[in-house]
């Protein structure tokens, strides 16, 4: 890491270590790079973290910082691999990370809802409503246990339960504004609101919104809803084989499985090559001289570990009326297209999981898949049910290293190159395949394999997830994956599909296709932050 | 009507008829006052109306009324009788209602939304989905058919429906600002987002919310999220039968089946004063002088009629097992606490449903019903369809007049005495108790009768709906109800429990236990409002 490091001035490091301890700041140029990698090929470099405990802490923090006019880049863990994890869009400032604000201030169990600090992670929340023998599950996000859940949700990052809407889940904040006052969102009586966390939509104008990919204040608290666990879950998994042409009528069906509710969970339809990223290690024998695996060549790769051309997988969540239902029609439609399998059983704690777990690998093997397929069944299914794992997100050192670490699982400080991009597409055949092929033909320009996911918003969207993975210390290549985000990015917009989520290396211009939301945004930054202390230029917001 | 009428300056009127035509502004007194009568006991008088019919007149209004510096009060169609309706805060302004922009843009029926105007009523929007053979229902108010549906989201009114949450319905606006531009929310690509009805969150900070009970903006377009028809719908009407120490487990009860979705509707538990204002005329003769009824006459009464303590109807939704699940868990749980009859069928359009609406007057004989009962059996069934009704804002004439009129009803141009309040609780029993405790005294200090609706908001609250009628004629009468309005919004903000709707008698201090939120509402109003032009005062905002 060449990139200059500017110290913090004397006074404000005092300052800071006086609020958050000691052991709250990091401020030398070698810990504030490792505490801030990013896996983007994109690099900035802060004077310092601090991880303050308190809301009072980050009060405090935020009014030094104001005092010396230097800006605070807030994360509630940076654990977002391949979007801008705890980068800033900028050189020098505060990077002020959450993690030690965890705590787990309420469960509600009738009323379904927890509320926590932005330290909290997936893991943490799982946990401990597994310790308390709550009848409450949270969802998680799909990337790694350490994830935090307010982050995530804040974000507009998603998950596969009933509940994937992060942000939607989300009701009732306390939010540090960039004076240092603290709001509590609703416009309800403030301390004393009882529905704070119950009711979303508050008295007057709902301002929770303003505090989602955002930087108009710093949200240290919040409610997020939660699902009683069903009375029967159950798993679908699903192979493609039909002809690549009747892709589109697959969509439609799809689409019309969710809209009737046959479908509720938020499932991923993978292509092969998503898919081979879990199974195995990239495989540069087969390039032949090339940047990217020949079709051929992924054909033969694909048909060794037996992975279909699309693979996804469903929960069934309900009754037992419910569940019946949902899947005749989850056989019913899917079979039309390929070979379905509930496999649900598998996570039971009886003697039937036992034994489906004893029949699957002898199953899959009959069935022409690799060892490997049987070893992501678990925690594939386990995410259905809000079970948190770090099983996929090793997937990130899957081209850039040599094999993928078993625990301690950390691709932005172990230099894993990766990028995302997601972007917004009607529910609708028409739209989807116009997107996966302007897709195909960006990685074949940029020669990166095609990577792509259709994630199910909603009954009316889809994300399309795709991403690159590459050699972060290998200049050329990172050049090349910029490339590849920027010329996507262009396109997506372009045709109006907006990416979900911005990385920091596309930030500063998100609103630029929009001008009048542009300025409407500049005019509400510049009224409750006029400083621009807090995170400048995250969203389209004015750069600093 | 005795107030001054402040005449509008002469060349802006020559402006606003050059803007929207001669017939497109209302400016003297008389005029004035028909347009913009309320059924609140709480009077300001407009100095003009306008009628608007597009976006470039709203833009052209707002640049008009900014250089003359007189505030614009701006509704849809203004027919939330009993919240304040077309009238402002203050006196004097242009009252701008959106009746005329009542176009319905685009029914997409793969995605299941509309994109309307804010002059779109309930009916309208109904009969256009009926008459284009469409499969999606829209959701509708209980008030009048001739409400707008977009006036009514942004006010967060509700439904009965599974998609009775209107705001949450929202997706995706068109809005005039105060300098007379037009913003379309969701950051993505201005112009060609393809996603902007199918994706609520958009890109950065959410907007939308800023514009709902709102002065941030005029909203002239916005998207809605509509339901495919069911395959299967029925209707479950109960009466609560046990005894009242009961009620509170019946509440807890009722909670855990919207929370396992076997009730997905969302029905108003309605006491028998408030069943009665629909099924009868106010029964003078058995007040004895009293101002409201004593426990004696109300029983009375209410045998008359056969009307139980608590009554509630609630929609069935679903495929063939879903219903069965629901109405199996109907069953069973509101069995405990009284009767349950599954009366869907009367709606049906064949021989069976023919059968059921001919069996059903002497059924009601049987079971002690007036015939009035069976009167609103339909209307009452088919709100729960998404059907529009007059069938119950008539309830407005019952104490006021001799007799409900059969068409034609608008209680505010008919001097009805009409005002609504609706604290949101927590939904559990602890907290119903205490707030339907509160709200009895409330109701008894001021010699009302206690009429209370608990309408289920989610899984995780209820609102408790409660309302007054009065003689708007008499200023005693007037000055009562004022102070029961008063009294009970104090009560309800100072245990907590916030008023999911200000009207406009309340609404400068909508804000006022909340001071940091206040404030920053204050802050986003100047900025992007500086000459405070929009509907000053509106949801705590500052008055001019």
């Amino acid at each position: 890491m060449d990139r200059l490091h500017r110290p913090l001035p004397r006074s404000l490091l005092d300052q800071l270590q006086e609020i958050v301890g000691p052991d709250g700041v990091v401020a030398d140029a070698e810990g504030v790079e490792r505490q801030t990698r990013t896996c983007l090929p994109f690099d900035t470099l802060a004077s310092a973290a601090v991880y303050p405990r308190s809301v009072q802490e980050v009060q405090a923090v935020v009014r030094a910082a104001a005092v010396a006019d230097v800006p605070v880049w807030p994360v509630s863990t940076g654990k977002n691999f391949g979007y801008g994890e705890r980068t800033a869009v900028y050189d020098a400032g505060i990077t002020m990370v959450l993690e030690r604000m965890n705590r787990i201030l309420h469960v509600d169990e009738k009323l379904a809802y927890a509320v926590i600090e932005p330290g909290v992670t997936y893991r943490q929340l799982n946990d401990h409503l597994k310790q308390t023998g709550s009848r409450l599950w949270a969802d998680t996000a799909g990337s790694t246990q350490y994830a935090s859940v307010l982050g995530n949700a804040l974000d507009k990052g998603r998950g596969l339960t009933p509940m994937a809407d992060h942000f939607g889940a989300l009701c009732g904040m306390d939010v540090v504004l960039a004076d240092g006052s603290v709001l509590e969102t609703g416009g309800g009586p403030a301390g004393r609101n009882e529905v704070r966390h119950t009711y979303k939509w508050g008295v007057g104008p709902v301002l929770d919104g303003l505090f989602a990919q955002s930087n108009l204040g710093i949200v240290v608290r919040a409610g997020i809803w939660l699902m009683p666990a069903p009375e029967v879950f159950d798993f679908a998994a699903f192979e493609y084989k039909a002809s690549p042409d009747r892709l589109g009528a697959f969509i439609d069906d799809l689409r019309e499985l969710v809209m009737c509710r046959a479908l509720r969970s938020h499932p991923h339809l993978a292509n092969d090559f998503a898919m081979m990223c879990i199974l195995a290690q990239y495989p540069h024998e087969m390039l032949d001289g090339r940047k990217h695996l020949s079709d051929e060549a992924a054909a033969r790769w694909r048909q060794q570990h037996g992975v279909a051309r699309w693979t996804f997988g469903c929960g069934v969540y309900g009754s037992k009326d419910e569940v019946r239902y949902q899947k005749r029609m989850i056989r019913r439609v899917l079979g039309r297209y390929g070979m379905v399998q509930f496999i649900g059983a598998a996570v039971r704690d009886d003697w039937y999981g036992a034994l489906v777990r004893r029949l699957a690998p002898p199953i899959n093997r009959l069935l022409g898949k690799s060892p490997e397929f049987t070893d992501v069944m678990l925690p594939a299914i386990n995410l259905f049910r809000g079970i948190p794992t770090d099983e996929f997100v090793r997937q990130a050192y899957f081209k850039s290293h040599k094999s993928k670490p078993k625990t301690d699982v950390d691709p932005a400080r172990d230099g894993c190159g990766l990028v995302w991009i997601g972007p917004v597409v009607p529910f609708e055949s028409g739209h989807v395949m116009k997107v996966l092929a302007l897709t195909k033909t960006i990685f074949d320009r940029h020669e990166f394999d095609f990577f792509v996911e259709v994630c199910v918003e909603s009954a009316r969207s889809v994300i399309v997830l795709v991403g690159v993975f590459y050699d972060r210390h290998d200049p050329t290549d990172a050049a090349r994956a910029r490339a590849w985000y920027d010329e996507a990015r262009e396109t997506y917009v372009e045709h109006g599909y907006p990416p979900y989520r911005a990385t920091v290396m596309s930030m500063t211009g998100a609103m630029d296709a929009n001008p009048p939301a542009k300025a409407l945004l500049a005019t509400l930054k510049h009224a409750v932050d006029p400083r621009n202390l807090i995170a400048p230029g995250r969203y389209g917001t004015p750069a600093r």
